[in-house]
């Protein structure tokens, strides 16, 4: 079965992929006719596709986020590739695929992921500090498995924000060796708390954000988790005014570094500013990363990366 | 007496101030002596002034925000008025001078300014709305009546947190009568909360703010006032999740507007629009008139003023 | 009949229409044929039709700005409702229509509110101001009722400019009670005349703006109000130093306050930063409001609104 | 006698020099005594300087721009050179020194200069556009020989304005003859008029600018410029919609090229492009130019200058 | 035969043309059918065109970069004019007529330009200089007569490049005579050098930019222009240190005079001044030139230039 | 020997210190007297001080770097403290103190740093590239021990420049373990090159940096060591279009990421990208640690850092 990735102009093709997105529109034709935009997807990528002769059956049993099995051609539509659907069944139990196979995904398990971040959060010293963690945890623990880290900016598949916030764990423990002047129970709780509250923020399922919640427009994520923080110490007794409470919300409401970034103070503790540096660095190298890997190898650059001003990385061919 | 506003260089005074600042110094004389570093006010401005002649037993008499009767000259000093302290003593009981009449405050009795808000406050109709902003004034109850509403920038006086949200109050009903789309509720809720968290970020003495607070510095009010609305609804039972809620946190959290003035989200509900604009309407426009009033009637101009994108205000003669 | 307003996907309908906008199109057909792009309106907003089987005929039948009869289809072209046109013909006498029941205009009849407007000119006591302000309403006299504020920001519709300046005078007046240094002559002088000049910076008919005019482009309505002042100095005989002159100048040139928003010099008396606040408040509470009632009941976001960040405003279930 | 700009911290020196500025201060000695703090200056250049042993008759004896004797000591302070002024007297008609030796000007003739302008104006082709420009020379007929382009930024001297006019109508005859599609009409007059207003926009005596005038502050040359070629239409009885003024107020108006610099439009037309272009080359040469012959040619370095991005300029050894 | 600018809707036309852009793109059409989507160009300008009835051995027959004959008819797509192709052949040798026929080039033949620039090579008094430009110029020899100065925006044609550095020399001549402390060989090194690695950093054909080379996006002109000096330098024998190679070297940083422009230095000689505010006048009139004369005279205003902050340029009709 | 960091004010002490800075002024007096303004340091931090009764043969005494002995009185001055000196002499050989004892320097011996780095380049296994790391290196091998990083925005002492390059070698060996597609060699190649031209843009002394030199102005040391790559190329027979020399300038120009900060390129390869983030990470924690320990333990607060939007990094008490 051909990958999504894999497919030039002019192939022709047949498999299983996942219908990520689709609509019912009409043509322009008299009396107007129905198509399906439709956006095909595996792990490997996607690709927009249309299916032009709809029957009122089809319109009944095709829907988003089901498996289809589809016959199809690729060509260029404003020079960029699209799927012509010539043919298209839905998933039946003997095809013997499965929803999860065909959705991208962190490279390592996310239930491990979400282990290895509770165990984290075990190792905490401070009691409280840990108690306030596995609150803001508790409030998202169906979602952090599968949730992605943002729309489309890095980290946008499922498990995406616990694999991020492995990743910064990892450099985190790296630059408290490096420099123990940092409290390592502070900034564990910072990047686990971080961007706690994005599930909150974004709709999504399988991995796959589809809008801002309105709570997430109207408030944010970073403001979302400083008054998470300040339920769980009202809950938990711990008084809002301990240096612990402030501390934490600090490092949330500051990790974005800019007001024309998110954040309405700025980074004002060694463990703050070295948040703001472990997300960054993370978040870009993994957009490089990700680029990299779903550009053809053929390919010199991959497309225009957004979260990296705009430009495209270029393999070295060293 | 004469008042510090009315004090030109070459002028002899005597009469009675308030010691707003006071640092004992020592001059480059070998040996070097003491010698006082003063900012000498009262309600209708202040002037720096320097006390030579300073005695062990002065180093025990005199502290900052005493009042003290004082014999001076004006004198120009980097193209500024300073007074040269001739003659100072500490007031007595009998001068039958007392310290509120030395600070500068708020056009009108700040106990009335707070009752108008209480009295606002009560008129909200819907019932957690109204418990909510009851539960934040309660926190600064105290604090309400003396601060100001910034350390320099607006209103920075006794009182002039209360007389701002006033003001605020009475164009927010204007603009309700204007326009009945508004919800009146919601905009007399986020005027009196919008800055409710500034007695926690700055310290002040009789409306006069000596610095920032550590919470201030590391939260801020907006995401503190923000936190206390959490808190008001986790202790009141009012889940987090109702749009009555999210909608008084997005209130406070944009009414700076944008990013880089400190909002972590932008007005996005037309009382946010609306309750930024009073905002910032009110206070440059008190910038305006307190700059004014404190200069001078025979300057054409007044001081420049930093909130104004540091323009100086012209006194048409018209 | 329908209003545009609630014609949603699927629906058929009939009625009569204005043609805002109309041009003939080609198809790629062999050999082309023409159609008609069109954007259909009445007073409740509007929607891109396209009439597919144009004959010659039609070609001299139908122009913009006139009234059709039509019968049509709605269907979603790139996610956003377009009408199929399948009839149409011209309104007759006989049908009853009239051109200014299809246009948007002010809730305010426009010669009311050039009454208000020149009630309150002649409200002015100063003479010589009195008299610039009629000088200048003079040169739009024709155009002040029909003319909207702008092409599409605010007010843009039939008599916006006239409601924008009443509904400004009201906040004025507010204003100048609520704070008596405000000098009322001059704010009124200010507010009739700070856009006074858009009806020479923009064309326009029937309240709808097609385009900037030359002079628009290339002076800006911001100097040529400017500009206007001084002819009416100079044609009455007053001098161009006087205080009025040049303080009615600095309201009309800094009443954007910045320079990348067009003023040339900022606000540095009293009255014109009032005038900067009253503008901007009025014009950005009429977006949300007419964002805000012409998006369906049914939405709880509006469209993004240019002028407000690019931001949507949430309906709050309150 | 030795040129300020040649002095030297230790140097001692007698010779004649322009009182530039002169205030009267007091010492913080008990009793304080006057002293002078002035500014010392001769065409060459500029230093401040004290006089410390005040008596009351010098007091009614020396006053800005009066020239005098002075006999004194270089020295540094705080890492500039100061004078220290030992002996000063009044110069004395005997003395058969000239106020006009002492200042700094253009280095041509500034009748010369004028005449040049006034040659250009007549050679202007155009009727009309020719008496615009008369109109605007005759407003500021007296001032144009003295006056500087600017306070400190460049071509801050006598004769300034009209020196940076002619060598930027040098710059446009040589445009005009290298890009013929420029209308050489337009371009004169526009760089005649560009900075036509700058005598209104500030005060200033021999060349010195002492600050801005309230008008300047107010409106600024730009608009006062436009508002002239207004008054001279309306005077000549030209129309203010004829492409003629319209276009020179363009040229005026747009001049500063963005906003942020005090432009409310943007250049439009071909002449106006090429006049910022020529507007902003010479201005910052000169500044060039008059930093590298002001510094000592032992230094590498000019100072800093501000109108160059803060720039210093290297004399390359070449 | 009809030149692509005077085209118009509705035009039926044949002639001779360029393939400037040409790609094999497929209908909507069951089955998808082979379309040409084609750019037209000749000397005057160039328009987008479609051919529809593409078989296989015309995809063998066409390709980008070659002359073509054509019948086609003008229709409007999207409000900009486009060219529906009925008829298509190659041209043949008896058509007589030549590529270079239907480039846009300088007005100037660019082997009179490339002689004038190594004539004033020639003149560079100083050996080692001269050498340098010398060493510089032989690495774009080839490439120097073609090369565009730009991708689209200015001097994009055949000679551009020349075109503007020929420009410039006559524009800096004119200023060394104007400003003797210039010094001229720096200056005509530094505008022969400033863009001299752009056929380094650009792909193009007969003028005609197609994209950036990989080394162009890694390093830039910029800084291959300097490492060329390096380069020259090194080879010379001339010490990387001498103030000549760091004069050079500093030309060429600071060209674009801000960070944000692409210049990691900001001028700091006088001749690094002089050679951008050359560069950026002689950029922008060139602009302003080529958009007046490619748009028909019958416009008033030339479309929007983006090098020219998004304006577009009036025609007076003075 | 009391330690600079920890002198407070009516501290009397006596000691042997740094005289990091020493001029020669004059007091206002009259006769003006001669005083020496000296900044004294130790490797825990320095003070300003003055030393009022100054000898004719004190002036041909003491130098700065100077070693000394002091007796002294520390005092506020304008809210800073500072030392009067009451007796000082020079450091004899008998007092076995070394300069090395008193300057600040880097926590690793700069040797054992030096040795790293050159280890570090050993294991670059592309033998190209080490020769080119190689011979760049060698131009600055005497320096290199002794630079500090910066002049006063982070490693601001002795070996800080070969330690800031040791700390990101450790960093980006831990990144490469952690994403192994990022190129090793690369990545420790562009790790030494980034700043390797910093000792040739700044002139420096046992690690203080007393101001840039010429070349590091006009040039700067981002394009200075992109030239030295050039160079090393050349002389090693490398051609410049190679991608490894092509790479390597890259890394180089493009690390301060934007043209804002310097960069006339942005990052455009994976490690690119890396060493960007790599770099200002470790300068901005590292600036919080120096910050930190060199602000006393009672402090809540160290100074404000300009490296870090100018904020002051709280010590949180947890």
């Amino acid at each position: 079965m051909t990958q999504i990735k894999q497919l030039k102009p002019q192939d022709e093709f047949e498999g299983f992929y996942l219908l990520k997105e689709l609509e019912v529109r009409q043509t322009n034709a008299t009396p107007p006719k129905d198509y399906f935009d439709i956006v095909l997807c595996d792990s490997s990528g996607q690709l927009p596709a249309k299916f032009w002769d709809v029957s009122p059956a089809d319109k009944e049993t095709f829907f988003p986020m089901g498996l289809v099995k589809v016959r199809g051609l690729v060509h260029l539509y404003r020079e960029k590739p699209q799927i012509k659907i010539a043919k298209i069944r839905p998933a039946k139990a003997e095809d013997g695929v499965s929803l999860t196979d065909f959705i991208r995904s962190a490279p390592i398990d996310s239930n491990d992921l979400v282990q290895i971040i509770k165990r984290t959060m075990e190792s905490i010293s401070d009691e409280e500090t840990r108690k306030i963690v596995h609150y803001c945890i508790n409030k998202v623990e169906e979602r952090l498995p599968s949730y992605p880290a943002a729309k489309t900016h890095h980290h946008a598949y499922y498990g995406g924000l616990a694999y991020h916030m492995v990743r910064m764990l990892e450099l985190g423990e790296f630059l408290c060796k490096q420099r123990p002047f940092l409290n390592a129970d502070l900034l564990k709780a910072g990047i686990i708390l971080h961007d706690i509250a994005k599930p909150e923020e974004m709709n999504a399922e399988m991995g796959i954000v589809s809008d801002y919640s309105n709570t997430g427009k109207l408030i944010g994520h970073i403001a979302l988790a400083s008054g998470w923080i300040v339920e769980a110490a009202v809950r938990l007794g711990i008084p809002l005014e301990s240096e612990k409470v402030v501390g934490l919300q600090h490092l949330v409401l500051s990790h974005h570094n800019l007001g024309e970034w998110g954040s309405p103070v700025q980074p004002q503790t060694a463990e703050a500013v070295a948040l703001h540096f472990i997300d960054a660095m993370d978040a870009k190298l993994q957009m490089v990363e990700d680029a990299l890997s779903t550009t053809p190898e053929s390919e010199e650059w991959t497309p225009m990366i957004r979260g990296l001003e705009n430009k495209a990385i270029y393999r070295l061919k060293i």
